[in-house]
């Protein structure tokens, strides 16, 4: 009974993101599903990002938080149009959310979509949201064993930004053991190496989002 | 209809956590709920405690893991007994979980029970698992801004630990941000900081632990 409900909820959440996947593709717009721990860096990887790519391409950023605004609000003073989603408790963004976020954007002026999701490793890979890429944010914090404890993400995703590298010294996370787990599990997905202190690896990062996204881009 | 579904689980879960906990102060086991996002440092903290707590009370652990069994290899040197339950990809732990668990483990010769549960700062925090008492294990690279993001979970915690103190001036982390958050969410809840690393904080932690148990302990 329950697991006949679950599968109702992941039909219905795949249905309409192959709707909102479809819209993307009309208005020609790139959208980025962030997923990690709470706390490994995404909305400082988007105070990165941002005041680079609104330079060449029309950006938005959808706010996925338990219940707070306070990630949007840190993204506000970027100039950049912002959705924010308020998931009352619930743990992860659905395809439905993005849909309501997309009322509060204008979809006929926009290149880029980041999705910042609700910060969590396990919920978030399993929600289509419709998006064109999952992008995985390990920091090094966490542990080099994260990725075979989390596979799915990591499985999903089409690339890895392994944050805070500028930690390294401090901790102990073993750079072998990570890359080693992850080649078992996901062959070739590239890792990109991101400080968001001293902005090492946002320039990789930028780069591979336009390289990704070039079929879909249509710069301003 | 969802909803309803949902209430179902949730009275179901309760129900046999009501259960769990009469149990467990028949047999005088204190239990804690170990909860944090992936990485906070869980494992670590039960790596330095096990050493202490053995020498004085018998103790076990249940380990909450996605899919592998990696902490509770970490934990098995320890000599205590470990009940393993992968929850294929789900991202918390039931009551029934515990339940299944408790069929591996000899209550008749248990003093103390540590869960660790998946990592996760979200969903754990709904599920009662029949526990004394929920410990939210915050780590400070996670950022000082987590209280008020995810706050189910200190809300319902008795106890903050706070890990990777010894990373403060590494970070941007400020503490009087994290300590203002916490009062106003949940008043007097108390802090301990530890570091395990330096050992720095364990031998509050294992006072907390036996205070707070005492009316549960049998001494060995």
């Amino acid at each position: 009974m329950q697991i006949k409900v679950m599968q109702n909820i992941l039909q219905a959440n795949e249905k309409k993101a192959a709707e909102i996947r479809t819209l993307l593709k009309q208005k020609k717009i790139f959208m980025a599903n962030l997923i990690s721990s709470p706390g490994s860096g995404k909305t400082s990887l988007l105070e990165k990002t941002l005041p680079i790519l609104k330079k060449k391409y029309r950006v938005a950023v959808i706010e996925g938080d338990v219940e707070t605004d306070r990630d949007a609000v840190r993204l506000d003073k970027y100039g950049v149009p912002i959705a924010l989603i308020n998931t009352s408790g619930a743990c992860h963004l659905e395809s439905v959310s993005i849909e309501k976020a997309f009322s509060a954007l204008d979809l006929d002026n926009l290149d880029i979509i980041f999705v910042e999701n609700v910060g969590n490793l396990v919920c978030p890979a399993e929600f289509d949201i419709g998006e064109n890429v999952k992008v995985a944010v390990l920091s090094t914090p966490e542990g080099d064993d994260k990725v075979m404890k989390y596979p799915l993400l990591f499985r999903e995703a089409s690339l890895v930004i392994l944050n805070k590298i500028d930690l390294l010294e401090y901790i102990n996370f073993n750079p072998v053991n990570f890359y080693n787990d992850l080649k078992n599990l996901n062959g070739n997905i590239p890792v990109i190496e991101t400080s968001c202190t001293s902005g090492l690896g946002i320039d990789k990062w930028v780069k591979w989002l336009e390289t990704s996204s070039q079929i879909y881009f249509s710069p301003v």
